[in-house]
C-alpha cells in the first residue's frame, strides 16, 4: 500500500516540498520496483504528483515492458562498489532517468534527488552519477520539554512556537504533522531525530522507561521516512527511575539496570538509534559523582546498546559554569579539551563523543574546537546550532551556511577537514516547532534545510545548496533576490553584534539583544575583559590561558600572536588595546565601529530588497518576514547604538567619521 | 467575651509579642473598663497575660473598689483636649498605673505601650502623658498575588515565603495566623492593611466584586486589633469586571458603576479602609488611555467611596517605563513632580495622592521627592518599602530606620517636615509573609516594627525605637549587640553597594547582586552614564535635566552646584569625574574604592558581633541568621568587587593604598 503524503494543518507553510517541487515528477510516467515500507513511501510521493500533475505511476512491471521517463529501481544496482543502505545511483539514457538504490532509504533519497533537478532530471542523455552521504548520521537534537519548564518554556531555547512532538504534557495524539516533519527531513537528507531535551528533567526522564510507548509512536511515523529516533536520558536514570542508590557505572546493578531498560526500548521501537547524554554539565547528573570518568560513563550506556546496534551521543560540553570571574587562570573555552583529551581511545565502538564546533557555546563566531582535531582514537560528533540561540533567535534573518561550511572544511591538520573528522555524524539543535512557518521566521527553514544538506556531504558549495533551498521552496521567481538577502546575513549579524570574536555581549537568560557586560561578571566563564584601554581575552600560550596551544600546528602558531592571528578571531585568542592595527588597516576600536554602522546598513539594505519581493511570494509569508525585518533593524541599531556608545564611553577614541554615537 | 490571643502555629516565631514581653502586666492586678470588641481584645491580652504569670484581670469594677496595678480605662478620659479614637493618656499615682481612652484604639494602644515599658510602667509616680499618632493613616501594602505569577511569584518583591492572606488561589481557609498578624501590627501602631498587589491582575481584579466574601474574611480578622481593610483595584475593572465599552472617568456609566460596585463592598466590609490605585504606570491601565487628567481617575473612586467614608490612595509612581536610553532629555526622576504639581488642588477630599519617598524607586539612597513638598492643596501619603527589594532582599541586615527617619525629618521648607506634610498617611510595602519569622531574615522584623512607629509619631528618634524593639523581642541580654549589627546596617549596606547616591546597579529582573551596567541601556530611565572620565547623572537646572529646581530654596540652590550637593548625593545631582573632590577630601575613585572595602569589613565585624550572641538568642533564629550572614559576606564580596573592578577598568585609576582589585 503506498504510504500517503502528509496531509498539513489548515495554514501550514509546505516550506521546502510544495506541490509544485512535484511538477516534473508528476506530470510524467514513472515505475517503481522493489517492496519494502520504504517503496510504499517513494510509491505514494509519485502518487500524489502524478494526481496533481496528470502523470501515471506503475509498480514492479520490467523496464522494458513499456516506456517510462522514470524508473525507480530498489536492487537494480548494480554497481561494483556497494552503494550502501543510503546510496543511489541516477543516469538519464534512452529517455529515460533510472534511480537505482539497494537500500529504501536510497530510494527516497533518491526520488528527492530527481524533485531537487526538477525538469533538468528529464532533460539529455546523462551519465550514472553516483551518490551517498559522507556521514552516515545526519541528526537533529530537539531540545523538548515534555512538561512546559517554567523558566526555559517547552522548547529550550526554541523560537518556533511549542514542539512539534509533545503537547499538553505527553506526546500529541495526532501525529500527521510529525510525519510531515519527517518528510521535509528525509528530503534534505536527514535521517535521526532525538525527541526530547539534552536537559532530561523529572518527567521527561521517564520516557525512557514507562512512557516509551509516547517515543515508540513518534518513532512509528518517522520511520517511513528513513528516520531512527533517539532518547536524550539522565545519567541518574537508575537512581530516578529505579530506585538503586547509585547511578556509578561500573556497579553491576546499575549495569543491569541499564541492560534492562534499554531491552525494553528495543522491543518497543526495533530500530532506536540511541541515547544522548548531556552528563556532569550546567548541573545535570553524571559520572564525576562516582569518581568515574566520562569513557566510563559514556560505555556503560554503549554496552547497554550493544546488542541491539545502538549509539550513546556523550556530550563534550564539560566546564565549570561555577566560575568565579576574579578567577583569569580558568578558561572555559580549554574545558573540553582538557577534560577529554587524557580519555582518547577509552571510549567503546558504540560510544560516540558529540562536540560543539566550537570551545565556548554557539557564538556567531568562534575558533573551530580544537577537541575535534585531537582525538584520533574516538568517533566523534559535531554539535552545531540550527536554533539562533546567540544568532538572533528567527527574528533576524541569519542564514548559517557559511558559518557552517567554514566549520566543516576546516582542517585541523593539513588531511583531514571537520567534516571528515565527524566519523560519528554531524548534528544539529532543531530549530523547527508547531509554528506555521516551523521556523518561527520562514526564512530560518533554509538553516534547517541547509544543515541537512551539508550533513549529507559536508564539502559541499553552501550558496549552491541556498539556491537549491530557494528554487524548491519558492520556484525561480524571487531568486536573485532571496539569495541576497540571505546570502551576507550571518555577516551582517557579526557585524552589528559582536566584532572580531569576542562572544556574550548578550542579555542574560534569554540572550536576546546586547548587553555588553551581561556576563562579564557572571560565573559562566564568558568574558571579554574590557577596560579603558582594551579588550580581548588573552589565550596565547606565552602570556595567556594556553588555549591556543591546543591546537596543532600551523593553528597553534598562527593563533598564538596578534600579528599572524585572524582578525575575525583577534579578540578572542588576544587582549589587544584599541588603538591595534588589524590586517584590514583599521584600528580595533575603528573597526567595532564601522562594522556596527554598516550592519545595520546591510540590514536597511536587506529589507528594502525584501519589500521588493512583494507579489513574488506568497502574501502571508511576506508579511510575516515584513514584520520580522521591522524588529531585526530595531535590534540592529538598539546593537549599534549600545556597543557603539559603550565602547566610545570606555576608550574615549571618537569615531574617524564623527557619527553618531550616543 | 474576651478575644482569645492567636494561637501561632508550630515553629513560627513570635516576633516582638514573646510572651515574656507581658510578664509585667502579667503578674499585676488589672482592671479593665468600658465595652465594645476591642475591649474584649484588650481583655484577651490581659488574660492571656495573667494566666501565665498568675495576675489576676476584673471588669467594669469602680477603680475604688480594689487594690489595682493597672486600670485600663474606656471611657475614662476626661482630658479637656480630645485624645481621638486612637489616643491614650498614661499616668501612675498611688502604686496604679491607670490608662484612659476614649476610643477602643486607643486603649489597645494603650496596653502595648503598657507592655513595652515593663516594669517601668509600673515604678514609682508618673505624671499625666498624652499619647496619640500624628498620622491618622499608618498603612502596609502588601503585593501579594492570589494567582502566583508566572515571573514574580505569589509576592512581588517579596522574600519572606508566600502570601499571609492567599493559598492555593484564594483567601486561607485558616487566618488564625492573619489574626496574629493583625495583633503585632497593632502592638507597633499600624491601622491599615491593603491585601493585595498594586499590580492587579485578572484573579486579583475579581476580589473586588464576586471574591469580595475572601475580603470580608481577612478584614473580619483584622477588625478587632484596629485594622482596616483596603484593596487594590484595576481602573479597568468596569471594562474587565463590569463589561462596559470603557472606563472613562468622566462617563456617567462608569461612575455608577463604581458607586454600585462600592456600595458592595460596604455592605460586606462596613468598616472598609478604601482602594489603592495603579494607574498608567508600567502598563496599568489608567486615565490617560481616555484623555482624561489623573484628578480625574483618583476623583471617581474618590466619588465612589465618599458616601461611606473611605479613601482612594492613588500612587504618584507614574513615569515612561518605555524610554529611550539615548534620549538624554527626559529624566525619570522628574516625572512625579512634572505629571502631578499642575494637579495641585484638583484632587477631592477623599482622594489621597501617594507618593514614594524618592523620585527614582525605593533605591538605597535617593533625595526626597520634590513633590511632597509641591501639593500644598492635596492630601499627600509618603511610601516608604519595608520590603528590602533594593537594600538585600532579606538576606542582607539593613535595618531602614535611619534612612525613614531621614526622609520623615527632611523639611522641604522650614516649616514643614515631610512627616507633617504625609497628612494623608504614611505608608509601607511590607516585607511580611507566611515564613516562620515573618521577613525571612529574622532581623528584618526590625523594619516592619519600625515602620510602625515611625508612623505613629514621624519625628521619633529611630535608634529608641531599635532599643525597644530589640527589648520587646529578645529581652535585654543581647542588647548591645543587636544593637550594634542593626544600628549601622543601612550605611554598611549603602558602603558595599550604591556610591553617592548613584542607583539601580542591580541586577536587572530580580534586583539581587550587583551589575553595574545592568540597567545603563535599559527602557526604564536608570542611567548612571559611567565613562571612562567620571560618573553621574547631571540633573541641574543649568546644565542637566532641571530636577534640582523642582526643590524650594534653599535645596534647589544646594543641590544644583557640586560644590554644595552633599556627598552621599552628589552622583545623583551631578556627573563628574572620578578626580572630583569630595567634601569628605576623597576624590570620587577613591571614595568608591574605600566604601566598598569598609563595607565588606563591616559586615565582618558584624557577623563576629552575631556569633557572640549565641546562647543569648533562640538557637534556631540564631541559625538563620548565621546562614544568612554568610551569604550577606558573600554577596557584599561580590558587591565590593564588582564595583572596584568596573571602576577601576573604566578609570584607569589605582587604589591609593594598593588593595585587590580584579
Amino acid at each position: 500500500m503506498p504510504l500517503p503524503v502528509p496531509v498539513l494543518p489548515e495554514g501550514v507553510d509546505p516550506a521546502w516540498l510544495p506541490p509544485a517541487a512535484f511538477r516534473a515528477v508528476g506530470g510524467r510516467r514513472t515505475l517503481i520496483r522493489g517492496s519494502g515500507p520504504l517503496v510504499e513511501t517513494v510509491h505514494g510521493e509519485v502518487a500524489e504528483a502524478c494526481l496533481r500533475f496528470g502523470g501515471r505511476v506503475v509498480r514492479d512491471a520490467e523496464p522494458g515492458d513499456g516506456a517510462y521517463d522514470l524508473v525507480l529501481d530498489l536492487g537494480g544496482a548494480d554497481d561494483p562498489e556497494p552503494l550502501g543502505e543510503e546510496g543511489f545511483t541516477c543516469a538519464r539514457e534512452g529517455g529515460t532517468t533510472t534511480v537505482t538504490a539497494v537500500g529504501g532509504r536510497g530510494l527516497l533519497y533518491g526520488l528527492f534527488h530527481v524533485v531537487r533537478l526538477g525538469e533538468a532530471a528529464f532533460t539529455g542523455e546523462q551519465a550514472r552519477e553516483r551518490h551517498h552521504p559522507a556521514l552516515a548520521l545526519r541528526m537533529l537534537d530537539h531540545w523538548d520539554n515534555v512538561a512546559v519548564h517554567p523558566v526555559m518554556g517547552q522548547v529550550e531555547r526554541g523560537y518556533a512556537g511549542g514542539s512539534l512532538f509533545w503537547e499538553d504534557g505527553r506526546a500529541r495524539e495526532d501525529l500527521e504533522r510529525v510525519r510531515a516533519y519527517g518528510r521535509l527531513l528525509a528530503a534534505c537528507g536527514i535521517n535521526a531525530v532525538a525527541v526530547n531535551n539534552v536537559n532530561v528533567h523529572e518527567t521527561e526522564a521517564r520516557l525512557l522507561t514507562d512512557r516509551i510507548g509516547e517515543v515508540a509512536a513518534i518513532a512509528d511515523v518517522l520511520r517511513p521516512y528513513g528516520i531512527r529516533t533517539h532518547l536524550s536520558v539522565s545519567f541518574a536514570a537508575p537512581v530516578v527511575l529505579g530506585g538503586l542508590p547509585t547511578a556509578d557505572p561500573l556497579e553491576e546493578t546499575v549495569r543491569d539496570w541499564w541492560a534492562t531498560a534499554t531491552g525494553a526500548v528495543y522491543e518497543a521501537i526495533p530500530d532506536f538509534g540511541g541515547y544522548v547524554v548531556k552528563a556532569d554539565s550546567e548541573g545535570r547528573p553524571g559520572p564525576f559523582a562516582y569518581g568515574r570518568s566520562h569513557a566510563d560513563g559514556a560505555n556503560l550506556l554503549a554496552a547497554a546498546l550493544e546488542p541491539y546496534g545502538g549509539t550513546v551521543h556523550w556530550r563534550a560540553f564539560v566546564y565549570d559554569h561555577c566560575q568565579d570571574w576574579r578567577d583569569r587562570g580558568t578558561d572555559r573555552a580549554r574545558a573540553a579539551y582538557d577534560h577529554f583529551v587524557p580519555l582518547d581511545g577509552a571510549f567503546a565502538a558504540g560510544a560516540v563523543l558529540q562536540v560543539k564546533h566550537g570551545p565556548m557555546d554557539f557564538q556567531v563566531r568562534e575558533p573551530v574546537s580544537p577537541l575535534i582535531g585531537a582525538m584520533p582514537g574516538t568517533r566523534l560528533a559535531v554539535e552545531l546550532q540550527a536554533t539562533q540561540e546567540y544568532t538572533g533567535q528567527q527574528w533576524h534573518v541569519c542564514w548559517l551556511g557559511p558559518m557552517w561550511s567554514e566549520v566543516l572544511r576546516f582542517r585541523h591538520r593539513p588531511e583531514s577537514s571537520v567534516g571528515e573528522l565527524a566519523r560519528g555524524g554531524l548534528i544539529a539543535v532543531s530549530n523547527a516547532g508547531d509554528d506555521p512557518f516551523w521556523t518561527g521566521h520562514p526564512l530560518a527553514q533554509a538553516n534547517l534545510y541547509t544543515f541537512g544538506r551539508l550533513a549529507w556531504r559536508p564539502d559541499a558549495d553552501p550558496d549552491g545548496i541556498l539556491d537549491e533551498w530557494i528554487r524548491l521552496t519558492f520556484g525561480p521567481g524571487p531568486e536573485p533576490g532571496l539569495h541576497a538577502v540571505l546570502d551576507g546575513s550571518w555577516r551582517t549579524y557579526e557585524k552589528y553584534t559582536a566584532p572580531l570574536g569576542v562572544g556574550f555581549m548578550v542579555q542574560p537568560g534569554h540572550h536576546y539583544g546586547p548587553s555588553v557586560d551581561g556576563y562579564e561578571y557572571s560565573p559562566w566563564g564568558t568574558y571579554h575583559f574590557a577596560d579603558r584601554d582594551g579588550i580581548g581575552v588573552d589565550r596565547s600560550v606565552a602570556t595567556g590561558t594556553g588555549y591556543a596551544g591546543q591546537y596543532a600546528k600551523p593553528w597553534a602558531e598562527l593563533y598564538e600572536s596578534p600579528d599572524t592571528c585572524p582578525d575575525e578571531l583577534l579578540l578572542f585568542f588576544h587582549h589587544v588595546s584599541y588603538g591595534h592595527t588589524l590586517h584590514s588597516g583599521k584600528t580595533v576600536i575603528q573597526h567595532i565601529y564601522d562594522t556596527h554602522f554598516e550592519g545595520v546598513e546591510e540590514v536597511e539594505e536587506a529589507r528594502e530588497v525584501w519589500d521588493s519581493l512583494a507579489g513574488l511570494v506568497d502574501p502571508v509569508l511576506h508579511a510575516r518576514v515584513a514584520e520580522r525585518y521591522e524588529e531585526q533593524l530595531r535590534g540592529a541599531r538598539e546593537w549599534r547604538d549600545q556597543i557603539n556608545s559603550y565602547f566610545l564611553r570606555k576608550s574615549g577614541v571618537p569615531d574617524e567619521r564623527g557619527r553618531r554615537i550616543y
